[in-house]
This record gives C-alpha cells, structure tokens and sequence, in this order.
C-alpha cells in the first residue's frame, strides 16, 4: 500500500502528521512524503521541520493520495505542476483524500465537481467555487474521495480510511496504540460550539 | 516563549506534532526542534521525516521543554548528553512535560521521583523504575511537571499548558483553529474501552 502525502512550502504540520500517524500503521503500508522537489519544507508557523523524500514526478500512481491544507492554498491550488500530479494520481488510486484546506486543492483539480465535501471551518464557502457542496461533518466520503474538517480531523479520517480498506478490527487496534481517547480541556473545538464571539473573532482576523 | 522540542532516530511523529501545533500557536511562541545532531531524524515507522534546525547544546534553557516518545525509548534515556541536556533544561524551565514514552526519558533524568505521572499505557510499569507514581489518566500535572498519555494525547496535554500558561480563552482559541472536536470512529482508545483480547494481544506483540 503505497501512501503520498503532499508537502509544500506553508503546510500546516498536523494536517499532515495526525493522518500519517495511522496510515503508516496499517499493514504493508510504505509512506511517502512527497512534493514538487524533495527536501525540508518549512510550516504555517515557520518552522523548518516536515521532509519530502520523493519528488511527485517519481510517484504518479500512489494507491492513498493525500492532500493536507495551510491557512491559504490558493498558490497550492494554482500550482499547475502540482494539480496536474493530484488529477493524474487520482485516476489510479484506491483513496484520494484532504485534511483542512486540502479540499481546496482537491478541488481546483475537479475532484470535487457535484459532491459533498468538507474543509476547515473558515473556508466552507470557497469549497462552492469548484462545484462541491460544503458539509458540516467532520469526516466526508464520496466513493474513493475523503475529505476531512480543519487540521486535527485527519487522525478521523484516516482511521475511517483504515477500516474501510482493513475492517473494524485493524482501525480500533491502530486507535489503541496511539492512545487516541481524546479529552479535549473544552467544548470549543467547532463553530458550532464555540461562543459566536470567538467564532466572529477568529473569522476576522483570517479573512 | 522559546519551546523545545526534542527529536531523535526512532521518535513517533505525532507525539511531537501535536503538541507543536498547539504550542507554535501561542502568543509568541517561537518552536525549535532540537536534537543532539541537528538534521533529518527517520521516524519509528522508517520515514526520514523530522527535521531538527537546533543542537541541544545551542539551547541550555528552552521555556518549555518537550520529550515525544517512541516504542522502545531505552537507548534515548540511557545517552548521557541528552540526559544531561533535559536535567539542566529543566533547571530553568518554566514547562517541562513529555508525551507517550517521553516520560521514560524524563525518569531516567530523575524528574519523575517522587510524582505522579503518565505515559504510553503500555509503558506504565516502567515508570515505577523511576520513581514515579503510574496514573491512569490522559494529562498528568505535577507543579511544572505535565506529562501525557500515549501518542496523541499531546494535543490535550498543549492545550492545558496553553490555558494554564495564557488563560482559557486563548485555549480554546487554538483548539478551534485547530477544529480539535475529535469524533474517533470507534471507542477502544484506552485498554479500559478496547475489547480485553485487543489489549492483551497488543501487550504480548510489544512485548
């Protein structure tokens, strides 16, 4: 089970990490971080931390394709290089799937055209631009396309992914090694929870 | 707020990740990844994937301190530098915490004696061998001291420390941009919920 996950200058490191953290414990799994010229990639917050070790160009036919966000992926999405590698990737894999702002680029690739998509919360809107119809769920799966909610979702979808591909069983084993029983310290962790003063706040100073 | 957070050969990405999106997100927060070398560490899985931009010796004195765990974590709480390295790092610290097995390397530095602490639930008797007090629960605080269960409870352990450091409502900030409203597709997230022939099948295979 050959596995890409996208790297690119800005990405945001748990929108990619959280996913990567179970996709490599399924069986047979080999896990590639890939991008238009392997090396180190610097985060969201600046940090140089996440490496590609393979170059898209050497990786057109991953069997999971996945596609993690950053707070804008606007210079993602109209990276011709790149959208060209997700819609030639997409035709052979098993799982095309996005974490957060992921979804955008899914998107300007045509994957999303007349389907029920999800992405972070601040940018349900723009998911309409490329035909696809914003849904409040955390995890969404259309056939082979899964897209997930902002950032953390990930570890949701990917435990999703593994027990469609290897059953119930194999997912709740993963979920127990990584401990994942979260107990957030608050209820804030959607718009739909949060005070609307927080929500407002945060929407304003993104947009 | 100078942050540090170790890597080495082995290390399990999430455990490390998590909690790096929450604390990068901080007022002021200023993240490095710290190694005895730094360069590219190969995670547990095999992927060549973290990258640390710091030597532990060019950061004596992080605000925080960060150990992320791995399977086995003898041969990182037997190497005498870095023991030496969270000691004094914790002399001056004003957080020093650990995630999953993180909390072995903390023990073997002598940090642990006397407290309660939690780790990796497969890793609990191990921490008696230093000391500490074995506590079933997700986040574990001892003074400046905070511990974290297995791999991805160090997303729960970042937001305490955000809201014990910054106040809760610059938590619950971080935990919606970061939409943590967790929705795990099962329930066998801890040995107390997963099926009791899942546990003891995972406790001999690790053992």
């Amino acid at each position: 089970m050959e596995i890409a996950i996208l790297l690119y200058e800005g990405v945001t490191a748990l929108d990619a990490i959280g996913p990567y953290e179970v996709l490599a414990s399924m069986p047979d799994a080999k896990v590639h971080f890939v991008a238009k010229e392997p090396g180190i990639k610097t985060t969201h917050a600046g940090v140089p931390l996440l490496n590609a070790d393979t170059a898209i160009a050497d990786m057109p036919a991953p069997d999971i394709l996945l596609i993690p966000g950053c707070p804008d992926p606007s210079y993602v999405a109209e990276d011709a290089e790149i959208i060209a590698w997700v819609k030639q990737a997409h035709e052979t894999s098993k799982w095309t799937t996005s974490v957060c702002t992921g979804a955008i680029v899914l998107g300007a690739a045509g994957l999303l055209q007349g389907l029920s998509a999800t992405t972070h919360w601040l940018a349900h809107e723009a998911l309409k631009d490329y035909g696809a119809t914003p849904t409040l769920q955390r995890v969404v799966r259309e056939g082979k396309i899964i897209t997930a909610a902002g950032v953390s979702s990930g570890i949701d979808m990917a435990l999703t992914l593994a027990a469609a591909e290897y059953g119930d069983e194999i997912a709740q084993e993963i979920q127990l090694i990584i401990e994942y029983d979260p107990e957030p310290p608050f209820d804030t962790g959607s718009p739909a929870k949060a005070p609307v003063q927080m929500v407002e706040k945060l929407r304003a100073h993104f947009q």
